[in-house]
């Protein structure tokens, strides 16, 4: 089926690609032949309308139906095939086995909010009247939760299919019953289109509202700001870069009704090696690292772009292990000719702080948009007070600090902006004699790891992916994991309510 | 003792006078005779150091030793005894025995959150390891909650003890670990500086750092502009009017780190009156909205100010008997004499609306500060598409939409803003004939009433106190209830983390 370049409002493929754009094969540096249509405030206002208008219908469903529309969405992506891994390897250079693997987590979340759905994690949380207390009776209050409203979402490039059309945020609204207008990224277009379609077929085989899903395709910021500006929408999900990400969510806290911005913005995820795991492992810990840090070319907001390095004996094989093991990685092509760019300035504005050096560097290969992986170093003398070291450079660069120990590292620690993740490697030891350090990066983080990687961000129940401003413009909520679909709902409470008017769930 | 005048800063009265207020005895127009200092930067940026240092300290308590100081504080404000009493009279004009009662709920309050700490209401989240799934494994996450910092807390002058100093904001943060600073309601300062010196005792006996609490009087927008803008400050609870929680609402999304605002702005709190009810009991309902009305003076963010009546002979009754009722109300004094003038003026906007005309109206008795009680009544014709109707007037003030019935009760209601309670009043019937309104309803506040009235907020843990913007700044959150305490928390997931590690709950 060829690609239409159309957006995918309310089940209607429409808008003519006039004011268009191209997709782009960053490996080629070339255009793919499809015109895209750049959305407007017509797309905004048609998509939030259809919006508006099946919210009360969908919100109505049983959990057991929002449940299998979920699966059913699930079921039409798996039924694309390859034509879907194709295409997105085509518009985000990412290999095949990658793309495969992105498929199965996207479909699995999916199918993992389903089963959320049927089986709450918390308690439906009661109070019983006691008519005889003094001196006044207690009346019958049980707490429900409604669906916010119509959610707009703006998927990332890095993850074409789980963070992106039918991603985390797009599920987890669906999975709350808020109706879902999606922003999809001008990086993967065809992809965005493919998975639309998928969705819309959905829809259709669950004989739902058509208005529960739109795609609108585009790539101005004044589309974006038109969908966060829409009074319709209620909550927006985003996940990207920071200053696009604070920038709308701005824009919803200044809204005549201000509404929830839930932006992940990515962070440099500290590395904190301790001594006793360091002298025990450094080989291990370098390959831990190089493993890491070359995950889809650096480009996860969860890869790991700083380490905090002791001095030591260790420290030195350690070093000479990442350098020896980057030495034999080569260039990547990165998933847009402007993300190759950021990188290469990124890493040379890295590069240009007082007492950064070159540890390694990967193989250039020569390829259009390609990122050559990068090491730097720099010593823990020189690190203090430079706020310009913790700036991610999205892609495959990582600064180490050297001499990061005592009160350099708790001095190191207390400087950092919020994280989504720290990951701690030590020995048992090693963890009993830093008690104020971990605590100091619990209170920096989302999520604290014990030697592991932070790169893969397991679906499940307890996972937390946010972080303190500025990871996340909502360090209370997740935007991975059951707790998800919280950031779409609102509590509700029943007074005395009649017994055949509540819903199921709190009788 | 003498009131000393003074901020409590970390522990210590501090703070000259020289740019000082008054305490005003509404009730005979006078000022009373302390002069109370009026903060700055300098006393906000004392408190929030003190605060920022009390941080950690107070974090790592148990859950025990947190409930313990929550019943301390209970107890010293009990031991203060009539004095407490007596000033707060003074300063309100509210009776002795609402202000008993108020201590109650204030020092019941306190104890329930020490309760909700012991037997939390969610069950912890865990996902066991699965070393061997394929592809991969899935490591062991465990999602735990951390306190996010000091809490900025803003009283109201309508609860000069449940909702200030020791309220529900403070009870809440201190129960999720966070410091707390009060700025005092300039209404009633010194209730308030009372409050604080039972906190401090409380604060003494626990051996806890001074920094978890202070109180800073004042009545300069400025200071509280500073409050919400300072950099250690990391969320915000405030109960108050529309327009200065929407206005410091914004200071704390446009802060360089935006930090989450709990704002409760207070509602018109719709009585819906569905047809058999109203034939079955007119007089009994009048009676209800009379006594409900009454509470506070309407000085209730509950207050039930818009009634919709269908048309029907038992409306005419319930009409008569509203009438008669008021009748026989007398004029009381109000918190404050600008709240009597915004009375005045809000009531005389609303008599002038196309349409609304004089129900009745209570006694005048002549008070400085009186508000005399009244009702208005306007048709669902006139009342359609004109917004004003729907504008809290803060005092006991209503307004009667007659004609509420069929499509045009269905478009009254969808034009109602964010409400924090609706009341249906209705039999079985009503309800089973009414489903569509019930929903709508349900979209437009943060809490649903059969057949009871709105005031009396019951301190519970299935309660919610909020409600879609305009109501609440923060829909999503309670500002009373148990749930109240995951405003002030944010999750934290910990992966692979060592068990000596972990927090006792997540073990």
């Amino acid at each position: 089926m060829p690609l239409t370049g159309q957006h995918f409002i309310a089940g209607q493929w429409t808008g003519l690609p006039q004011h268009d754009f191209l997709a782009w094969d960053p490996r080629t540096d070339a255009p793919l032949p499809t015109h895209f249509a750049d959305g407007s405030e017509a797309e905004v206002a048609a998509a939030a309308s259809a919006a508006a208008d099946a919210f009360a219908p969908y919100r109505r469903l049983d959990t057991e139906q929002r449940a299998a529309y979920l699966e059913a969405i699930a079921e039409e992506i798996e039924a694309l095939g390859d034509e879907l891994l194709n295409r997105a390897e085509q518009e985000t250079a990412l290999p095949a086995a990658r793309l495969q693997g992105e498929r199965g987590r996207t479909c699995g979340q999916l199918r993992a909010f389903a089963g959320w759905l049927r089986s709450p994690l918390h308690p439906v949380i009661k109070d019983a009247a006691l008519p005889d207390r003094q001196p006044l009776p207690r009346p019958d209050i049980r707490l429900g939760q409604v669906p916010l409203g119509p959610v707009a979402v703006f998927g990332a490039s890095n993850f074409p299919l789980a963070f992106s059309v039918a991603g985390g945020d797009t599920a987890s609204a669906l999975a709350a019953g808020c109706p879902v207008i999606v922003k999809g990224h001008p990086a993967h277009p065809g992809t965005s289109e493919l998975v639309a379609g998928a969705i819309g077929r959905a829809i259709s085989r669950c004989n739902l509202p058509a208005g529960v899903f739109s795609l609108i395709q585009g790539r101005s910021p004044a589309l974006s700001v038109a969908l966060v500006r829409h009074p319709v929408i209620a909550a927006v999900g985003f996940t990207g870069s920071g200053p696009v990400g604070q920038a709308l969510a701005k824009e919803a806290a200044n809204r005549p009704r201000p509404i929830p911005f839930y932006g992940e913005l990515g962070a440099v995820n500290p590395q904190v090696i301790l001594p006793g795991q360091l002298a025990a492992q450094p080989e291990q810990l370098a390959e831990m690292q190089i493993g890491s840090m070359m995950m889809g070319q650096g480009q996860f907001c969860t890869s790991p772009g700083l380490v905090l390095l002791p001095n030591s004996e260790g420290a030195d094989r350690y070093l000479a292990s990442l350098a020896e093991g980057l030495s034999s990685q080569t260039e990547g092509v990165m998933l847009t000719p402007g993300i190759a760019r950021a990188y290469r300035s990124g890493a040379d504005h890295l590069a240009s702080q007082n007492g950064v050096t070159e540890l390694a560097r990967g193989r250039n290969e020569g390829n259009p948009n390609g990122a050559v992986p990068l090491i730097y170093r720099v010593s823990a003398d020189d690190a203090l007070g430079n706020a310009a070291l913790f700036e991610e450079v999205f892609g495959p660069c990582v600064l180490v600090i050297t001499g990061a120990q005592g009160p350099a590292l708790d001095a190191l620690v207390d400087t950092l902006p919020g994280q989504l993740t720290c990951t701690i490697h030590g020995t048992a030891d090693d963890f009993a004699r830093h008690e104020a350090l971990l605590e100091a990066l619990a209170y920096t983080s989302g999520r604290l790891i014990a030697n592991q990687m932070p790169t893969g961000v397991e679906v499940c129940a307890a996972q937390n992916h946010g972080g303190p401003w500025p990871a996340s413009t909502a360090a209370q909520t997740t935007s991975v994991g059951a707790e998800a679909i919280q950031r779409f709902l609102r509590p509700l409470a029943y007074q005395n309510w009649p017994t055949a008017q509540l819903p199921q769930a709190l009788r």
